[in-house]
């Protein structure tokens, strides 16, 4: 039974502030290293503590939405009520992942200078050893051969037996990449009555291939070489949809790391940006969208850092002996998750191009409360 | 039929990226009207035009998007397809918004003595004569009698006549609060079949009230005297809820300005607020939502620019004449539009306390397709 | 002696990223209160949590620094090589504020009915108790007797001893704006050499009301009325500049709390707000403007939150049973601290009206080395 | 001689607020070129096109501030009355590069789908025609030698004439890097009196590395294999910093790209960062940490702007057949302009390991005014 506000609590049960917050704790747990010739710490190295712990408890809370998201991905069936609940949480750590970009201003307050007044004594700690970070790339779906080898070791032979175990708990759990493609596998919609999207949207793709051909042959104010240098374009592009549309040469992208969801999972995709209006695809439009963000805004915040390590210690080494800024901006390439998504704009046409639903289609597309009869 | 990238086109037409944004015109419409004594203009009256120019652009692109949102309220039906796309635009605003409030941040590397040099020669302009914000207030629905007088003058008194006019078209015309209200009050789902939602949510408000009394009298942890306060407590929070349910008491609080939407659409509201999770309400959630915050961020602005003000000129009057900080301060407070949107969290009960809902609602609310037989 | 980063540590001293930032204790520290009808806590009590955890966090950062500032300031004489490092403090902090304000965007994602499925498990908890928050009002220069009286008790009355000790030791320290004050008054450049201050700058405003004055009566396009209009205003300026000018009045409007620093310290601020670009004016002009900011942004931040309680729980009392949305409406216009400093754009003048400073003065107000004889 | 507000005008000289930011051109400046099968532009290109307009506006305003920093420093001695104001506005385009990328966030409330409604008849405009960024890059200091090839071609290639002669003047004028390196050419503070910055820099670092060395041989917990890769390490750091010691290797590594700045140049700006305290060095710090970070926001600038294009339009040619994400990758790396004063960071020592300044050149970098006689 729902409690209201009125009703009484006996005073032994009085919640205080700090101690729901567990201030005594939180506040007491920045402990400098550094000892200037003063005996006082470095001033900066409280700032230094402070915004990594926030940085930790912001990758909690992340961690906390993405796990509540993944366990209702892993259901059967995604209940359709539960679906705007999954895309705001999405969105909620759109939200986080902004505000840690600008968090990033906060640090920049600090100078190299000031840095070097403690750096030497933290080594080898390194941000390197965030497991919490490591667990929410794991969660999205980075594989331990999709990262960029690290001083020729895996990514977690820094960390303790703990950490690592955790981490390597995270490696074999389905990552929300796959949940995600297996949800997109179930879609009913890509063959639902008389209607076949793939051929659809094939038939599509060459009517409107077929229809520049024509125009390009047949404009008067085209010599031959410009004629000849369109008709090459064109044909460059048709290749380029070969890739989607023979699932052999799919598959071959597919094998060399160039694509990382299935065929299926990726026509179910390119059906839901094609229609997002349609009421019941609307909210897995969103759900894409967001994922998508949350990729670019994670590689984003790896450019950033890459740049502060650059700014905070020129060419050297970073604290934990990692190779800085040079081995993050590869990372910033290679660790995208949810590229396939950004992949899809190259194969998207003009609603205008796309042939009409049958009606009986729109229609299971749509809510089962259709207005009054008129 | 769709045109793809490759169609040629004739060299006459290929575009020229300064030719299409008319820069020609943008990068020539500032003309500063100071002279300092060595004939130059202040150096800031420039960031002064550049800011003010990008607000308006702004202007124009959130009125761009509210008019698209207000056409498709204005239909007598608006059709579902288009509701992800009215949430979208809003949201659209909402960034633009933010936006502006960090465009505050720009101005105010301006410090008030370099304002001073050129804030003379402005008289008696002011920000106050921006036309398309008074259109947006007046879209949004800020009606000319809510509005804090001023110098016992209308809010247009100081523009010219053209910008009068339209501003008058658009104080005649439905405001997009008037669209929001009739669309809430169309909401077939306030009584459905077997289903009354008003009788069902007043009963459950009876029932957790009566369930807070019953708990607050048998405490036997509370003196008698303590037992009073719970109650005197509850009483008032009973007498809240009856300016609810007492349409008479309703009307009452609209007639003194207290509220701005109808019962009906205030019922509907609430409806939509705690059954957000039905597929056919989740957009409309949002959308009301999203025009809670719109509100909310129009009103941090206002606050924004009425500290400006202050930090520039002290006590003076403002450019235009306007009495500065003080009169600013007044419009935040009473100028929201959708205000009563946030007062309906006065009236929210938890979920649990929620009546189940019969299962043909439920099939309403929900879509069409609803999965494969099991 | 310095330490290079190639200095080798014995093993046992190797620090680790968790150990240093003791994540041990720091991702242990939530603790959610709520139980739902299936055991789970609310999804959201954890965001709620958190980004409390993080305020608080970047509050002890923010004393952190505001401390180093006062005991810099602390010192009968501020080092100027100390203060650029003040400025860059400040300018922290600043940075800081606004981080907190963006953090708002994250609340924003927690909905009002999600707040309520444990909002009343918190009872009486409220963030009014956050004790960081309020030594740093204590610091800044907040006084007892001007808050906003909060249900008639004192600010510190739901706070436990604990606390309560520690903000009353806050309260008779010297603040901020005290220490500030007393920096103020020891500028030795009000009466310096030849140069008066005081009263080469009032000569300037009456040279500059006494040319207004010439150039309205004797405006050939001004009719009988319009001058009087004109001369009626210009006396109204006049009598703003007399509650400057005559130290009787300034006394009198800061006993009626419209001033908080004294007649001193005032003239020199203005002293440097005028001269801001001497090089030993500089910094002093700098941290003026930091001060301004971050009252500025502090009020910013209260309105913010006002808005949210008002989004939050709409007219309902808050969970600490404080008056909510109205009560911090009101603290935010009442608990401003370095007011003053934006009271002073009221009294500037444009620099071309100032007179020129003698020779011997620019150069005392110049670096020692002022370049090569030529 | 300056006019008070209370100076009368006659009315026809009365400003008006639309006149005065011409908003008669501003807001009619926006033409679609799209036409959807109802006739109507795509809903999305007003956003497209008032977005770029917005970001040219702001480099007009950048360009201005950049302009009034270059004139400054053009002069051949720059007066130290304006140092703050040449920060000022520095911090002034830092403010506005965080302000631009904030609108990538709005850029990103438009989907792919909805950009292809219009971005084919933008063909063959381009971003990559903004001939104000161009011209922003080469008062930085980018040289056309630097910049990645565009296609084989130059990258004012597809600019029109005149646009094209306006960049060709600016690369043939002083950039800021050019100016900003005579200046730091011209610091008096490098040998002065007795001090010999070089010199007394010099024998820090070695007594640091030696100090380093005697550590490691002597240390007891180490064994002969730890000792020598311990050894190995500090031999390497001390190569990197022979880079700086040998104006042979600094003029080779110059001569391979790797420093832009002249050999004295960069001793000086090592002298300001390592004695940035004093006040003489205090603004000059300031400016090389600004300037740092102008370059940091437009390499981040361009990393947003390439992720949006991959967004937008995935693997597919730039709308002027640019080729896309890739290049703009490549030009974030290269085409960094101020990357000399990151570099710095890796010769700085701690302030510890810094000899004490002469009394006489303490005095030196002081202000001309040190107190009173004690």
């Amino acid at each position: 039974m729902a409690e209201s506000p009125e009703t009484p609590k006996p005073a032994s049960k009085a919640v205080y502030y700090a101690d729901y917050l567990k201030l005594d704790y939180l506040l007491e747990a920045q402990h400098p290293l550094s000892k200037l010739s003063d005996g006082a710490p470095a001033h900066d190295e409280m700032l230094f503590i402070i915004i990594h712990q926030a940085y930790e408890l912001w990758f909690k809370q992340v961690l906390h939405e993405l796990d509540s998201v993944m366990t209702l991905f892993s259901k059967p069936t995604v209940s359709e009520d539960q679906m705007g609940m999954a895309v705001a949480r999405l969105e909620r750590i759109i939200e986080i992942q902004r505000l840690m970009l600008m968090q990033m201003q906060v640090l920049q307050t600090m100078q190299p200078l000031d840095f070097l007044d403690f750096r030497d004594q933290l080594y080898p700690a390194s941000g390197f050893q965030s497991f919490q970070f490591r667990i929410l790339e794991n969660r999205l779906g980075l594989k331990p051969e999709q990262r960029v080898p690290y001083h020729q070791g895996r990514y977690d032979a820094s960390l303790d037996d703990r950490h690592r175990q955790i981490l390597q708990k995270a490696e074999n759990e389905p990552s929300l990449l796959e949940l995600v493609e297996k949800w997109l596998e179930r879609t009913p919609f890509l063959t639902f009555g008389s209607f076949d999207f793939w051929d659809s949207y094939r038939q599509a793709v060459e009517t409107l291939f077929d229809g520049d051909a024509e125009r390009i042959s047949s404009n008067p104010l085209l010599g031959a070489e410009d004629i000849q240098s369109h008709l090459d374009r064109l044909a460059a592009t048709r290749s380029t949809f070969a890739t989607l549309f023979s699932e052999e040469q799919y598959q071959e992208l597919q094998a060399q790391g160039g694509r990382r969801l299935s065929y299926k999972a990726t026509k179910a995709a390119l059906l839901i940006l094609l229609y997002r209006e349609r009421p019941i695809l609307h909210l897995p439009y969103r759900l894409i969208n967001a994922l998508s963000t949350v990729d670019e805004l994670l590689t984003t915040w790896r450019y950033r850092h890459a740049l502060n390590v650059q700014r905070m210690i020129g060419v050297k080494v970073g604290t934990g002996g990692s190779m800085g800024y040079e081995y993050l901006l590869h990372t910033m390439a290679k660790h995208r998750i949810f590229g396939d998504f950004n992949q899809l704009s190259t194969f998207l046409i003009p609603r205008s191009a796309l042939p009409e639903l049958p009606d009986e289609v729109e229609r299971q597309l749509g809510f089962y409360y259709q207005g009054e009869p008129t």
